[in-house]
């Protein structure tokens, strides 16, 4: 093995401290720096590594290999990303699907002048859910294809309650009907619309004096977040919330399920089962961040997707080993 | 879409007939010629297509983008292989793991020094199953692979039963073992035996006078094939055999188990439950068809695998529609 890849870590919150996490586990790569906008004292790491200021990331330009984003998408990644990947490799977890395209042509172009390979929409869904979809179609093309989220807890959905008047906390998990997906794996096509696929299931604290059926009538119809689907609304005390519902597991499956001729049936099922999504999302990242040092390497600059690493470039081993010993 | 990408199918057996049914559902290939070392008017084809002896094959070299190899690993292949990717592009389906890496370098070098593209080794296993250890593997690094095979026929194990003294046929199903199964998608991480893992169920029919108890003990204690395993050996009559077990289904399961911290674990699986064993073999390998035809566009020539070919290059679709519709 040659000298680590040197990886360098923008913003420290759960996708941070995942990628800390994840990078101890490979040991081909090293941990040279966390950025943050913070007060780099304030920050408290859960593992030894220097923490600088983001403002001094344009003076270790040098020292970096590949750098992860570790921001959120709605509002660090549109800035970052194309920033930063002018003067590094990069990987990040850009997942407001509607926007990828445009998020992918504002890397693109500052990464390609500068000859930097940056790795757009990497972790499960977008990522690895999203691979499967595209061997699915590619395989069975005679097909449909069924995505299930969860049982999961859902940020979006979780900050949603929270916004409603008279809620002091809440969660939102994410559960996939166990019907609709045996039918899928029965290799049965079945046409499901959305309150068929997935419920939703809240735990809500009060504030007090709320009215509760005021509350979960609010949650319960709330436009694009809730009305479409059967909603639970339990009500839980603030003890309870935080001894239970502080983990944040997720998951779900992508099936294919399609025809090679009239008489035979195929089904591929990919499934995650993830006791923390944002650990599981960050491995994603550092796998990736070892490919994209490869192709950077090899000359292919400019913003990449999922879509475009072969396999073998996420793995530490070589390519005559994979070949023994995976194949 | 451009032109079509014209596909040549060397061999007509199951996979040869699976690769045309595959075809079929690709709108972007146009077969050009079955190759056959029959007479080509006797080859009976399940839909129309110019059939040609394969001695043809040399005079077809400009008319061929991709020839799929659809013979067997065991004595088609070896020869097959090296000498046909030194004039065309190539995909097969070698399937003896431990042979792997002789027949890479074996194909590896004419197809190199022809300016051609050879993808050895493609279908579920090696091929997705491969992949599947590969991702598994780089995304959790401390963890388990698993890969159980069945409920399927077995073709090798099939084989071995007819060739006991006594008996006249039968087919064996491999089976995985559900306990073991839940044990490894419970996060458990068991160390499994083989007799762990598997069981085999043989369906014999007996030649007139044959002793029943003679060919089960030759059947269950035969090395490498049985003796490792807990066997359950079943009489039938022709006609039963005849009527129920034709079929070719098959399907497995690869799971990777791992921790990305002490205190998270989690799981991923992939599976395929198939009605039709060769026919998504061939699937496998016509969407493989797509990927070289690009790959040797791009200059990419040489021996390759499913860990060298981007989950993009598969798809009729372009990058953007990709990164639109399927991210």
């Amino acid at each position: 093995m040659g000298a680590s890849i040197r990886i360098g870590i923008a913003g420290y919150g759960n996708l941070g401290r995942g990628v800390q996490a994840a990078i101890a586990k490979n040991p081909d790569m090293e941990l040279v720096g966390v950025y943050t906008r913070r007060d780099p004292s304030a920050v408290v790491l859960q593992g030894p590594a220097p923490v600088f200021h983001m403002d001094d990331l344009a003076k270790h330009t040098g020292d970096i290999d590949v750098l992860i984003l570790c921001g959120g998408s709605k509002s660090d990644l549109p800035e970052q990303g194309p920033a930063l990947s002018a003067s590094f490799n990069t990987v990040d977890s850009f997942d407001t699907h509607a926007m990828i395209p445009e998020y992918f042509a504002a890397v693109d172009a500052p990464a390609t002048a500068a000859g930097k390979t940056a790795l757009v929409s990497a972790g499960w869904d977008p990522g690895m859910f999203s691979i499967n979809r595209v061997y699915g179609e590619a395989l069975l093309p005679d097909g449909e294809t069924y995505t299930f989220w969860g049982r999961g807890l859902s940020q979006g959905h979780s900050d949603a309650i929270r916004r409603v008047p008279g809620v002091a906390g809440g969660v939102q998990y994410t559960i996939p009907n166990p019907t609709a997906i045996e039918k899928v794996r029965a290799g049965e096509r079945p046409v499901l619309g959305t309150r068929e696929k997935h419920v939703r299931d809240c735990f809500v604290v009060l504030e007090d004096g709320a009215d509760a059926d005021a509350v979960r009538e609010a949650i319960v119809t709330m436009e694009h977040y809730f009305d479409a689907y059967d909603t639970t609304v339990n009500f839980i005390d603030a003890a309870t919330l935080a001894a239970e519902h502080t983990a944040m597991p997720h998951g779900g499956f992508v099936f294919r399920s399609g025809n090679t001729t009239d008489e035979h049936a195929q089904v591929i099922e990919y499934s995650l089962t993830l006791e923390s999504n944002p650990e599981f999302t960050s491995s994603v990242l550092v796998a990736y961040a070892r490919a994209v040092h490869r192709m950077n390497a090899a000359g292919q600059v400019g913003a990449k997707t999922v879509f475009d690493v072969a396999p073998g470039l996420l793995s530490p081993k070589s390519p005559e080993q994979l070949r023994a010993e995976l194949l």
